[in-house]
Formats: structure tokens, C-alpha cells, sequence
């Protein structure tokens, strides 16, 4: 799996670096960044922190924007930050912001004409850690976060697969996406009308079904405009409640959706990661 | 003088907000960000950093990507970002990056078709603090940097009106523009072929001419595909020298002319002119 360099620029003494790689869970070129802290200069392997970002992002705008890597570049960290869906011609679209690319929704796509090249979720949880541990100075510890689109991606693949991270957090996730605009948009697209399927990517049906075995770390904009339709963590709350699992979840007044609410917070998440890959 | 609120966002516990307003100097409406740190929700006032930007920029790409507010909001200062010219469907533009909207090289044009909008000393140094002031729990305490193109800006404006700012500071500054392609070509446009008219806005023959009153500092990347040809410190330390003025430059070891360069000594620069602001 031969990676492609297509720019490196120093920044708080570290390495931000993007990759091109063809993929083979999405079976089209994958674009990636990674923050390589400047620890890794001195041959030390760091944990790695995946960001998995929201509708209508790259690999770009947390890493121009949430002013993660200075707090990284302190604790040792890597950061991983993938795109958000499979791209290119010969990837299926839509005209939508919401759907198609741009909009990959960290699932396994079943449904024409998605599931040739939508399978985030395979790319996310196996192929992507795979290449990062083979080609670059980390350890296998690893930690996800994620904002919006990009929080439901980190709480669902977290609460699946605990034994590959040692904690999740979430900035303004969609928290129950069967039952919001968004969610049930996407899921019909890709994984069809039957609703069952898409319970195994929703936070908060796998919150019931699984309970958590991962510290979770939530925060959430009080004045988010997609807060009561689209985001509505009051559900996954209240299941948490139910199973009596503890959520680290704060409501911040006055923040909105933007990456200005992410870069005002991001350093507390971080700081919440780092803890726990100390403890692990 | 009216300003219509373009939006407000919170962030490090203070407010980030655009505006947009009719201005006298440019005769066109001009867009602005503000950051108000937390402080000024107590009353007090606070002292103002202007940000000069470079090339192609708006006021939006510092705002985002520069991660300064976190500083501002510690130490208390307002940071203020105008756009880089004048811009609308009236104002004369080039295709050319580097001529017209985007570019307006903090100067008063004199030449067609550039002189009825391109007013940008002006607007800087009189009209845009005047209305801050006027609008904004602030002081009349100034400090001034900026970025390429900006710190250019930052460097001609603070040179020239020492009794309007505290502190002067630059990333990687376009140094002596009547010596690179930049600076030749924009000050042919907008001031015309005679060449003693240009000397009034380049920060090596202003230092030469006036000496400097202020504290300077400069940060600049090794890496900076700029530097030899465009930026040209040597120039400007060279003058420093045999003026006998003392510049805090500072060579930053394999950064570029991004925002990753810019976030990563901003918290320096920041508390600079915040040692200045609070001595003077």
C-alpha cells in the first residue's frame, strides 16, 4: 500500500503531512492528515487520536481550524484526520450536501449506487489504523473524537469496537440519527428502507444494546442550531441514565456548531484522551 | 457611521463578530471581524491589536485559522481584522492575485483606475479605529501586526505613525516592496512609475528615513518559498544595523508562509504587544 506525499509543513515543531493512498474498503484514492507531534523526531512512537469530521468537510478544516495540534504537540500526540467519504468521478454523488460525498456517514453503504465506494466504516475502523501503524511512529493506542456527522462516527464505532480504543468523544454528534432529518435521510440512501439495518450505527440504539466499556467525553453548543432536530443528545442521555453509564457531557452556553465552538474546547478533549491513553 | 452585524459567535469566552459598513475612505461598504474577549463583558475596556492580512486574504482567514483568540482572551486584548482592500462590484479589480481586491497594499492609489476606492492607509490608520472606538468597549491603546502583504502594512503604518501604536510586529513581511516583483507591480499600478513616490510605503526605507520609535518584531520562516525573492529581511536588518535600531527578528527553522506558521509563534507575538501595551 504505497502512500502518496502531497504536502508537509512544520507547525508547534511537529509535522502536518497529507497522504494520498488508493483504498481498498472504498476501492477509490483516499485522501488523509496527519499531525506527527515532534516527539516522534526523537524515534518515540505516540498514541494516535482519529478525527472524524462532519458534512462537508475534508481532511482540511480541523486541521486549519481547531487548533489541535498545539495542545498535541505538548501531550505527545498524533492526529489522524480522514476524509469524510469516498471521492472522485467515479464515485457515486448526490447534489445534496448531505448525502453522497462529503457525506459518508461512517457506515458500510448495501444500497446501489453507494455501496461499491461508501464503506467508511470498514476504512475507518481497519484499513486507515493498519496503514497508520505500519508506515508511521505511533503505537497501537488509539483514541476517537469527532464533530457532528463526524460524533456519530466516533460514538459508534467507539461503543463497537472497545477494544481497539481506549476513549471516545464527541463535539455536537448526531446522537440518534434514526430519528433525525439527516440520519434518516443517509441511512435510506445507504442501507435501504429497513429500518433494523440501521440500528447498528446509531449511538444511541448501541448505547441500549451494548452499554460502553469506554469513557465518553460529549460537548455540545448551547445555541447549535441543529441541536433539537438533527443532533439530540438528550436521547442518548437519557439512555445512558437507563443503563447507568456515565457521560462526561457538558452544554456550553452560547457556543454554536462551528469550529470556533471546536477550538475553544478542543484542548480539554484532547487533555481527556491523553489521560486515558496514560491509564491504559 | 452604521455598522450592520454580519454575525456573532462565541469563542474562548469571548465574541467573535463580523461586521460590514459604509466607509468614507475606501467609498465603498467594507467588511470587518472583531474579537472581544471576555473581559469586555464586565465593562472594562480593553487595548486593540490590529491584524494587517496578506494577499488574496479576507478578514476571515486569520479569524479562523490563526488560533489567536485563545491568547486574547488570556491576556485581554481585542483583536481586530479589516479586509485587504476594498472590494464590490464598483471597485476596479485584476484577475491578477496580487493586483486589485484582495490586494490592496495598505496604501492611498493616486493612479486610475484604482484611486477613488483604494484608500486602505486611510481606512487603517484613521477611519476603522475611529469607529472601533467609537462602537467597542476598547481603549485608545493600539497595537499593530500582520502577515506578508499585512506585514508590510503593519511595518509602513507603525513606522509612520509612532504615536498612534505601542508595538509593531510581522510575520514573515514583505520588507522592501520597491525591490520585488510584488511590490514593483503594485506600486506601479496604484502610485504610478515615479519611484520617489513609493518610498513612503516601504518599511527598509521608512526605517532608514525616520528611525523607529516603537518595539519591532519579526518571525520568519526558514522554508518560505517567499523569502528571497518577495520578502527580503536582509534588506530591512540591514538598515537596522546601521540606523542602530533594534529589531527582535527571529528565524523560525523550517516553517513556510501558512497559518501553520502563523498559529504556531502567534502566542508570542501576542504577549509582546501585550508587555508593551501594559508599560506604555
Amino acid at each position: 500500500m504505497p502512500l502518496t506525499l502531497v504536502s508537509s509543513q512544520r507547525l508547534f515543531e511537529g509535522w502536518q503531512k497529507r497522504y494520498r493512498h488508493q483504498a481498498q474498503s472504498t476501492a477509490c484514492d483516499m485522501t488523509f492528515s496527519i499531525y506527527l507531534p515532534p516527539q516522534t523526531a526523537q524515534g518515540k512512537k505516540v498514541p494516535v487520536l482519529y478525527w472524524l469530521s462532519g458534512l462537508t468537510c475534508s481532511d482540511e478544516n480541523f486541521s486549519t481550524k481547531a487548533g489541535a495540534q498545539r495542545v498535541a504537540a505538548e501531550l505527545g500526540m498524533a492526529l489522524v484526520i480522514p476524509d469524510t467519504s469516498p471521492r472522485g468521478d467515479a464515485v457515486a454523488d448526490d447534489a445534496a450536501y448531505d448525502l453522497g460525498q462529503g457525506a459518508g456517514f461512517y457506515l458500510n453503504a448495501t444500497q446501489e449506487p453507494w455501496r461499491a465506494h461508501f464503506r467508511m466504516y470498514d476504512y475507518i475502523v481497519r484499513e486507515l489504523p493498519e496503514l497508520i501503524e505500519a508506515h508511521f511512529p505511533v503505537t497501537e493506542q488509539r483514541a476517537i473524537s469527532g464533530h457532528s456527522m463526524g460524533g456519530h462516527g466516533a460514538l459508534t464505532i467507539g461503543l463497537k469496537n472497545p477494544e481497539r480504543y481506549t476513549s471516545i468523544s464527541a463535539f455536537s454528534p448526531i446522537c440518534n440519527p434514526c430519528s433525525c432529518p439527516w440520519g434518516e435521510k443517509a441511512f435510506a440512501a445507504y442501507l435501504g428502507e429497513a429500518r433494523q439495518e440501521w440500528e447498528q450505527y446509531d449511538a444511541t440504539l448501541l448505547l441500549e444494546k451494548l452499554g460502553v466499556a469506554l469513557p465518553i467525553k460529549i460537548s455540545q453548543g448551547s445555541e447549535d442550531s441543529f441541536l433539537k432536530e438533527q443532533l439530540k443528545p438528550e436521547a442518548l442521555l437519557a439512555v445512558a441514565k437507563r443503563v447507568e453509564v456515565e457521560v462526561d457531557y457538558q452544554l456550553c452556553e452560547g457556543y454554536d456548531h462551528s469550529y470556533y465552538f471546536i477550538s475553544t474546547y478542543i484542548e480539554a478533549h484532547l487533555r481527556f484522551h491523553h489521560q486515558h491513553l496514560l491509564a491504559s
